[in-house]
């Protein structure tokens, strides 16, 4: 039983890694409108140079180098005022020797000119002449056509999770569609004879399906596409049924229910029923969250979480989101934000697994404060209260108040 | 002119919620699974007791406490097994004195019994005989019907940005639609004669308007509701009608363009040209993004960014951001989050103004390091490089390899 022993998050997901390792995400192409968010498929490449053309980077007159050399305050050079560059048109004028334009930042280059004194270092005596205080070198203060990027160049490598400024970039780059991963695609389950769909009015012994509520939003925050959720009764062969159904349509199906000893084990046999690889971990080393099952079948992952839904939420955050990222063909940049903070107060901590505080920040005089939700077991009413998860390693036997904690917050 | 002097980020924001004091943010009612990301424009109340009957905490039995007094491990109490709690369902049996039920985590207390002994604590002696090796006080294990969340409890207080638990505690709660302030609508106007719309191909001298699609993205990302954005010539005739129009229908306006002297003071003209309270700051005291016009129309803020897309980006970042939050009535947990890093070079840094570094962040073997963007003035090409910005404080004179750095990250 040596590999159902539990393991860590970081553990699960490599070993679902290794069985989902054949697994290939489907690719489409989306306008750059509907890109924030999506996941680059392939280096995205500059389809035109940028700037495309020689463009000023101040404000100031186009002139050629050559004869500013030796230009200083003491001795100026002066120049023959030949006109100005209106902006977004082609430079009208030619630049000869000894003359100078007026050009301003984005301005493009005359032909003739080199080189940009910038506007501080002249000054315009009257009567068409141009005073320059300054040499310039030549390129000085001028973008070459390609010097931003050149057609072809990567803008945005594979794998990229596209921001704003992404976008912006391609923009420049005159990409107006970009290749990107299908988003994985979850399967939402919620099992237990006790619940009911959260629109319904629960009798008595029945609660409603906190879950199917906050895992949903959840994955759709980290950009998922998650089909309605239903409520599976706790049988093994309905629970079978519903799983090696949606295993045909999704990447990833998600059960929730379970904290009991009894329903992890249906889930558990549940899973190893539906072919291989089966069930890679059973139990995961983390307070709140143990009564995890990580399991594959062919390349879809399958996950069942604890019922309760801080536990579901803590197993959520620490290893399903990790998972999605993965799935989706993310790569780099996945570092987790999180704010440092302080302790509130004393906190026991068990040790020997791995704990997840959850806790609420307020701003002190010199810092954030975070204090630990309290609350009954299987409480609700303290799932919206905390800010964010404080990881706590299994080696502390207990945190003090002061001590430095980093806050993993939890998004909206 | 005191009063326009270079302002700091949060005096503009304090300047403009002074000027925009008395607005009203509309409201609208959205069912729970469309108000991820919304902001709760009332508090929010639980609608019915959670659980809604008394509830077992763990798997065990369900007994009357008194009968358990006086029980451990040397001198057991022995009870009656009198049925099971089928989970979903109200109890049907009734406990009497020296009776035990089965019960797991979650089912309905039955009638009679006030407390439940966890099965550790326990043995099946067979013949219908429980052993009891531990006392339990009345309510032990149990959760009474409204000791989660009484009806009419606050579950969500107004002004809470809505994230995925909150979303689950509300439906626990009975609550299926929930009452938000609508998104901040927001105008976004691009000036510059050398401007095109992303999609067409510039001819020499015309650039593709870059802002249009990064600020759209971070506005949407933020939960704004955008307008398409508009080129406007920079006449200011036609952008003084750009906006008045704009104005009548939006609760902010966003022009970007004029990172060149000449053209943020015909902006910061045609913005004192629309009536009160005009311009409220021009000039903000950050590196980039000194060429920054704060502004307000009637009820309507309106702001002047620079048109040079790192500059505009940093500004977005570091003003509109936190504007939107409040337009939006978001109250609380206004903390960005960040990562922690150290420099991995010498950085110079001209001082005398609060300065914004770009950086590119990678994982080191203690932690993360931090390499700030470097490219020429203009470049588009590093505006998907940088993961996150670094705040330098205008007293410092340079930043040394190995200094800690907070990240803020730019988010996707």
């Amino acid at each position: 039983m040596g590999f159902f022993a539990v393991v860590s998050p970081p553990a699960a997901l490599e070993r679902l890694r290794d069985a989902l390792a054949a697994r290939e995400a489907g690719r489409e192409e989306v306008p750059l409108a509907g890109a924030r968010g999506r996941v680059a498929a392939a280096d995205t490449l500059a389809r035109s140079d940028v700037p495309g053309f020689a463009r000023s980077i101040v404000d100031g007159y186009a002139v050629r180098a050559q004869d500013t050399f030796g230009a200083g305050p003491e001795q100026p050079a002066y120049f023959e005022l030949a006109g100005e560059v209106s902006m977004g048109r082609a430079a009208g004028v030619e630049v000869s020797a000894g003359q100078a334009v007026t050009i301003a930042t984005g301005g493009m280059l005359p032909a003739g000119a080199d080189a940009v004194v910038m506007l501080e270092h002249t000054s315009e005596l009257g009567g068409g002449t141009v005073e320059v205080l300054r040499a310039v070198g030549p390129g000085e203060n001028v973008m070459a056509a390609d010097e931003d990027l050149g057609a072809g160049q990567v803008v945005v490598p594979s794998g990229r999770r596209l921001a704003p400024a992404d976008l912006g970039a391609l923009a420049a780059a005159g990409v107006t569609r970009v290749e990107v991963f299908v988003p994985p695609r979850v399967a939402l389950f919620s099992t237990g004879d006790e619940l009911v769909r959260p629109e319904a009015t629960p009798r008595p012994g029945q609660v409603r399906d906190v879950n199917a509520v906050t895992l949903a939003a959840a994955l759709e925050r980290d950009g998922a596409r998650v089909s309605a959720p239903a409520i599976v009764a706790d049988r093994e062969e309905e629970l079978g049924q519903a799983i090696a159904g949606a295993c045909r349509e999704v990447d990833l199906v998600l059960l929730s229910g379970g904290s009991s000893v009894g329903r992890a084990d249906l889930v558990a046999r549940v899973l190893d029923g539906l072919g291989p690889p089966g069930v890679l971990a059973h139990g995961l080393g983390i307070r709140p969250g143990k009564p995890t099952v990580v399991a594959a079948c062919g390349q879809v992952a399958v996950l069942g979480l604890p019922g309760h839904p801080v536990s579901a939420l803590i197993v959520y955050e620490v290893l399903v989101r990790p998972l999605l990222r993965w799935l989706a063909g993310e790569e780099g940049r996945l570092w987790e934000p999180a704010v440092s903070a302080r302790l509130d107060r004393n906190v026991p901590v068990k040790g020997g697994s791995e704990e997840y505080l959850r806790v609420v920040l307020s701003p002190g005089e010199d810092g954030l404060w975070a204090a630990p939700v309290l609350g009954k077991s299987g409480a609700v009413s303290t799932l919206a209260r905390a800010d964010g998860l404080v990881r706590v390693p299994a080696s502390r036997r207990g945190l003090h108040r002061g001590d430095a904690v980093e806050v993993k917050l939890l998004r909206w």
